[in-house]
């Protein structure tokens, strides 16, 4: 039988692998990896220096190359499931052809792999298909909530109450309704600067060297961080970011 | 300058434990233990487990007795408010007479130290009396939420939707507003069950050699997981279990 791991490995600092990840990566004869044209350099080279630091000498990679995909599609769910079929087909071709019987596999997922991530819905598409058959296993990461967290030394909840993770676009359709606090991830669109009245943790790039940390009230922090995003943005050719708001202003946690 | 490292370990597998925690531990002179007097031995366990594996041998280990702590009080916020004060106070002893000028102390925090946890808090609380001075920093680790998603191989989230991570007390009040898929921590009172058309992912003892995982529609599996809760209970002295519900009784993922 095929064996594949699903390894989170961090959101970025190369010192967020588990023991359990590097053992994995040690157990892993493939992997496999399915990035973009327009490449982010800084994440391929943390999955180089992983594989280099903790891999066999006889590993091998196989690469595939991801479908394109529309960013910013007028039916995004509808988008994102047919992109999810086509990098499924692309992801089901390259396990056939590159991973032989009794061999093991690995993808290394950014993060955790259960927070906005496709690898697992992906591997789940083909094994419902049938065709190329495996046995799969999922391994926690450090996420990047997790990660802006510890940096801004913040509890996510506060006492006894609940939280929300969501994303840019759902935010930019109003605060979320029953939480006061908010983890926002894939925002493209400052959703954040519609609600003045709360506090921001924001951080981008965090746990690598390019890392940027900003908090305070939204009305007085909001351009700063507006800014420093779009230059970093402009200087590294893309960005990562990612904050927690708190609706009554208050910096307070558990 | 005091230094303290707020670390993050794991939800109860050794091998969660990150290279960043792994290298924390071992530049502590003192670790710090504050527990209760009904002792969760396998929490300790796995504490002195990662203490001998990665620690200098010549750490020091400082160990205080945790408050009595209300378990079912009416006013649940006021209770723990006052219980992190005198929790606080323990704490500032501790550090003020183990850790020496330059030293380095740690606090060993079960999961990731951001997710109901009081260790942060408490230390803000210290630093704002302002008689107790130190530096701190926060390690993340891997969250019981990553470690159940993991086990379960599912996806948090569903394409591009938001969920929220809250307690058993908060969902015992309804299904939070606004959101398909809740995950599920502190839940003394099995809230589950008032949901029978939801489907759960249960996780016991997650990552642990005790682990117990469940995962079904909850008006089919609710009774198995309330047997299994009660007699895992009874035999251990103590539970620790997470879920995650998804509202449409759908088990598809991102
Ligand atoms: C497709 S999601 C993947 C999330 C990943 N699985 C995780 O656990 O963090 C990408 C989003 O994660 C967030 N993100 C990932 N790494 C980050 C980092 N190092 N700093 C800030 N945000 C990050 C950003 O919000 C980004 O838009
Ligand atoms: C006080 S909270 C601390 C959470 C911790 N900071 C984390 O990141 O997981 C304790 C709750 O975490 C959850 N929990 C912690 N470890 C767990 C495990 N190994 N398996 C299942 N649930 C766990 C349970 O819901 C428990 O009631």
């Amino acid at each position: 039988m095929r064996k594949i791991y699903v390894i989170g490995i961090g959101a970025g600092d190369p010192d967020h692998l588990t023991l359990q990840a590097a053992k994995a990566i040690g157990r892993t004869d493939v992997f496999f990896i399915l990035d973009k044209g327009e490449v982010k350099e800084s994440m391929i080279e943390l999955r180089r220096r992983l594989m280099k630091a903790y891999g066999r000498p006889s590993r091998r990679i196989a690469e595939g190359r991801d479908p394109e995909r529309d960013r910013t599609p007028a039916d995004y769910e509808g988008t994102i499931a047919d992109w999810r079929s086509r990098r499924s087909a692309v992801t089901e071709a390259l396990i056939s052809e590159h991973l032989l019987d009794d061999e093991t596999g690995s993808f290394l997922v950014w993060g955790d792999p259960s927070l906005y991530d496709s690898t697992i819905a992906i591997l789940d598409e083909i094994l419902i298909r049938g065709q190329t058959l495996f046995e799969y296993e999922v391994i926690p990461g450090i996420s990047s909530i997790s990660a802006l967290a510890a940096k801004h030394r913040i509890g996510l909840n506060r006492v006894g109450q609940p939280f929300e993770v969501t994303t840019g676009r759902r935010l930019a359709e109003g605060w979320p309704e029953g939480v006061d606090d908010v983890v926002v991830m894939l925002d493209a669109q400052r959703a954040f600067a519609a609600h003045p009245e709360a506090y921001i943790y924001w951080g981008a790039y965090v746990g690598t060297e390019d890392e940027i940390l900003r908090e305070g009230r939204v009305s007085e922090v909001a351009d700063d961080i507006s800014k420093t995003r779009a230059e970093a943005r402009e200087r590294h050719g893309w960005i990562m970011d990612t904050y927690l708001l708190r609706r009554d202003g208050s910096p307070d946690s558990e």
